[in-house]
């Protein structure tokens, strides 16, 4: 099959994402994307035995250092990039090295914000194994870890010189990790691209069923979505807020249920269909909606965790985004807009939803 | 006496510096630079009573707070952007939040580096009150923290909203930290203007003498200076490494006497002596320069601790820098330039001034 390049064009910044199958196997030429001879993997202790001696292939260094971390959101600290940093330093990494991330949106994440910080920024390349980190959190540059007080809070933005995405990496992810990710998928269609939305509602089955064909068109749809916000608005002064559909919702969830009882995507599927609700779209395209997200095996409701406690979780947020909660909202599918002004009553409509 | 402003070209991050005396005190219109209306002032303990008061009659904020850390260098580290950091999460300081930095050089680096990484980059302002600050590290975007195996490892390009320089506050700094600003001082005239060089030569006394007048000339041309550099060369990719004239050899002094023994602009200033005699300059030159050091009441040779510990120092800088030392050399005085091709014999003889 073949493979496809698209550019997330960023002036002299811009880099290219590759999309296909068995990009790993066959020894994609990665080396020539490294700044100096020197790099180092990130990856985490899930993804390193499969696909490590695969990505070495890729780079013809003498040796690939990797720094494996366990897996799971808890990894996402401070203290984890610390110790990277002082992997590089003790290793006395030049201003030429280059960090790669092997992994899922975690392993990104940390990988990114480490590069931004070491030496004031190096090179970094993202290969993304998860589908969650191939339709969305590795294009863009957004890097960063948690901190106790919220998610994402510590970060740069720090732009990859490639993201090489391998279709053959999502054989081994979990089927719910698997829905997670098309939960990203549904959003780009639902926010800027109705013809991808029927897309995806003649083909949900053969997405579920790892069809090589269908997952690489989908991945190459929301790419291409997410490379012109981008390229629109690097650093979400505007428009890439419109990615964050479902976001205010599922960010709700994801904090009252404690992170990692519902996984991101799962909580950005409810999330959606409670923002499309909170729109006031028409009911046949509010229909459209709860089903794809349905057919691709996610929650079409938050929780019955109660009202109030989302209700709290948004407050919390509602602070930190300077006393301004902001929500993405449909016109119709396929075209949102953001805003900081909504119906209150149809917000408490929505979240009633959690009530049993 | 008249305010000048001079603008650093970075596109649309372009930011004034304003240069004046009594800025602070006539209550400079800090407020409209802020992002939003919430700002947190970074200081350390022997600035903040001096200055604090004066700079919250530049901000029209029902309350501002001040995270005020420990005075030196060894408060360069992860740890203290860490507390900073806990404190804008706690506080809830949203994406419009902005860090003001009120203070030297360390305080400029880690509020810099703070309001890099916080949500991924908020706004940041610098009130430098030391001459090194004024003339060198508050303008230009480095910042970051040291970390145990080297000088300014972790941070990065941050740039700020405007950089307030009010003459007034150099009044209250030590006669040593004054002359240690000089030396960058001199290195401005040193590398780029032969011109100022040799103003800088007939006004040295009132300079030490504190006039004011003098001391807003040699801030406003050092500043013009490198701005004109940053504009060219905003992450040091080429021109911008001619700032680091007399600091190779100005690491290598600081880190085999210990940081703190000898004051950065003290060892920059034996630094650009050692970097001139291994250019080959002709002895007239030479000589002005070294004078000039002299003049400041700076050191001319490094300490007599043995050449053995400086390559030493040097030899680790060389890992860290990939392998390759670098070095900015002297044309003449006023035209330097950086090469990695440099006489062994020319740098083993300037290395001989610090055996006894």
């Amino acid at each position: 099959m073949a493979t496809h390049t698209l550019t997330v064009d960023l002036g002299d910044r811009s880099y290219p994402i590759v999309i296909g199958t068995g990009l790993l196997d066959s020894g994609f030429d990665l080396f020539c994307y490294l700044e100096g001879s020197g790099c180092l993997v990130i990856s985490n202790e899930t993804v390193s035995p499969l696909y490590l001696h695969k990505l070495k292939k890729c780079l013809t260094n003498d040796e690939v250092r990797c720094h494996s971390i366990p897996d799971g959101e808890a990894q996402k600290s401070l203290a984890t990039v610390e110790a990277i940093l002082d992997e590089l330093v003790e290793t006395r990494a030049g201003r030429d090295t280059t960090i790669i991330a092997l992994g899922g949106g975690v392993v990104g994440d940390i990988a990114g914000f480490a590069a931004a910080c070491y030496m004031r920024g190096v090179a970094f390349i993202q290969v993304p194994t998860t589908l969650l980190a191939q339709v969305d959190s590795s294009v863009g540059g957004k890097t960063g870890v948690n901190h106790p007080g919220g998610k994402n809070l510590i970060g740069a933005f720090h732009q990859p010189r490639i993201v090489l995405i391998d279709t053959d990496t999502l054989s081994t992810l979990p089927d719910r990790e698997l829905r997670a990710g098309l939960a990203e998928v549904i959003k780009y269609g639902a926010i800027a691209d109705i013809d991808f939305f029927a897309w995806l509602e003649t083909n949900m089955q053969p997405l579920l069923d790892r069809d090589a064909e269908a997952l690489t068109y989908a991945i190459r749809r929301s790419c291409e979505i997410k490379a012109l916000v981008v390229a629109e608005d690097e650093r979400e002064s505007g428009k890439r807020a419109l990615l964050n559909f479902g976001h205010t919702f599922g960010h709700a969830i994801e904090n009252s249920m404690g992170y990692g009882e519902w996984l991101h995507g799962e909580a950005v599927a409810a999330g959606m269909v409670m923002a499309a609700q909170m729109s006031g779209i028409d009911e046949d395209e509010l229909g459209r909606l709860t089903a794809l997200v349905d057919a691709a095996g996610l929650p079409i409701r938050p929780p019955l965790a109660g009202s109030a406690r989302l209700r709290e979780a948004m407050q919390m947020d509602k602070k930190v985004q300077a006393n301004q909660l902001r929500f993405v909202l449909l016109r119709s599918l396929g075209d949102a807009f953001v805003t900081t002004e909504y119906s209150a009553v149809a917000l408490e409509e929505v979240l009633s939803m959690a009530d049993a």
